[in-house]
């Protein structure tokens, strides 16, 4: 969490993370990686590079001497693991879950109670009962934390993160002082990363689903009202902060109508044909 | 459709190409590209990269002197421009459409002709009902070869190209001769024209299919009972293949098991979030 003040210091030329651990800095850097009902992976992607997203997110960077290049996406998450299954919005009331940034913020105006905890300290909290609830990635990264032998209800989707983009941060002096050839090799090899890292998930995630479900976890999709209810509460805060931070509302005003129109072209021949597939006895 | 023949002859020592315009010489080399009913474009490259495909399509291309690197997707195709709507199986009956490679094949099983002509010709051919319906790419580029103006209803989803996938061909020789690093240098770049491709046509595509449809052109999804013949047909000429080609059976057995993998994991978080946000007013 401490990578984007190394970069801006100087400390280190450059360092890879998500934009988004740092919305408490400032929260527009939330769409370099992605918000709540955002994009999917390639609509994530896609905004980068034709849809405005590069400078606008590198405009927000500019104040910490930082530049950003995509390096790897997990595609969509899983919704964590869940000591008892949700079946209602009700069943959120109260629930003690560990998520973050707006996801975390989301949760809460739908009746959870966000808590920050350790990575390291999850597996014990979720044991306890000290808290009901916890995310994380997706199944190849979640079997390895174990956390579904403790909260062994496996929900889906990730709402809160569609397509997160990992970023190579550069320190502004340190990308400046290479010629225009070094530039191309690093955003040559920041989009290699990428390709790579998304074709690993999705590789391994299948495998490790199959494995945990077989060890007796259960999946479960999040109920629809639920899914309304976070998804008029996103729009509610997105709106709210466009209100209060004109930043924020020039960059989500660019992206909104990008996620709109990706969504009308998407419902058509990808669905279209993901759907037909998934229903095949393959 | 010369880029393998001069690849393998030496006369270039590189091309950007469909490895599928080659299924002539080879069927296996289908799937380097992408095969009806096949896998979508982020599975496409999961399955390159970390599901055997890199080694087995590199493996039917040795015989052509060629090594194969992915380079540029364009998502799934729509289903081509048609004279009237087809609105069952039966419409399929004697319909002559320009459509080639394993596509043409498995409409010819279901009762369509497919026809090879060439891309100058098709508007002329459809406009005189010489043919009754061609396929091409997607909206970006289907909208500048105007087909939709002699053939208004158009079809999604393209199930003959669910993910393809545009290949760098290089001739076995000018690649042995690089360094390692030079090779690793190639490889990043292939990977950067991917992503940049496939962002592209993400984000122009919905524009072009907005303009089209404003235009007076008629979207219509392909009858269910017509997915189905025809999904039903393509195992079916899969399964003939095996018999009689050892290599088709060696490929597609693996093609296969990682494409029931991908859509059981895609049905989950992918799609619960796609699904969502498709279905909301945004």
């Amino acid at each position: 969490l401490q990578a984007l003040d190394a970069v801006t210091s100087g400390t280190v030329e450059c360092a890879h993370t998500p934009t988004y651990f740092y919305v408490g800095k400032e929260p527009t850097l939330g769409f370099g990686t992605g918000v709540p009902f955002g994009l999917n992976a390639r609509q994530q992607h896609s905004w980068w590079y034709f849809g405005g997203g590069e400078k606008l997110v590198n405009d927000a960077l500019a104040k910490f001497k930082a530049t950003s290049i995509p390096c790897g996406n997990s595609g969509c998450q899983m919704g964590g693991f869940f000591r008892k299954e949700i079946k209602s919005l009700a069943d959120l009331k109260g629930l003690k879950m560990r998520i973050g940034g707006f996801g975390g913020k989301v949760l809460e105006r739908i009746g959870g109670v966000p808590q920050n905890i350790p990575g390291g300290e999850i597996y014990q909290a979720l044991e306890k009962g000290t808290i009901d609830a916890a995310e994380w990635v997706g199944p190849y990264d979640d079997e390895k934390l174990g956390l579904g032998k403790v909260a062994p209800n496996y929900a889906y989707p990730g709402w809160w993160e569609g397509g997160p983009e990992l970023d190579f941060f550069i320190n502004d002096k340190a990308w400046n002082s290479l010629s225009s050839e070094y530039k191309a090799a690093v955003e040559a090899s920041a989009s290699h990363a990428h390709v790579d890292m998304q074709a690993k998930y999705d590789a391994r995630n299948p495998a490790a689903l199959k494995r945990m479900v077989a060890s007796g976890i259960k999946l479960f999709r999040f109920p629809k009202e639920m899914m309304d209810a976070a998804f008029k509460e996103a729009m509610a805060l997105y709106s709210e902060l466009s209100t209060s931070n004109p930043n924020w509302k020039k960059i989500y005003e660019d992206f909104a109508t990008f996620r709109r129109d990706e969504n009308l072209w998407f419902r058509f021949t990808e669905a279209g044909f993901d759907d037909f597939m998934q229903a095949q006895r393959l």
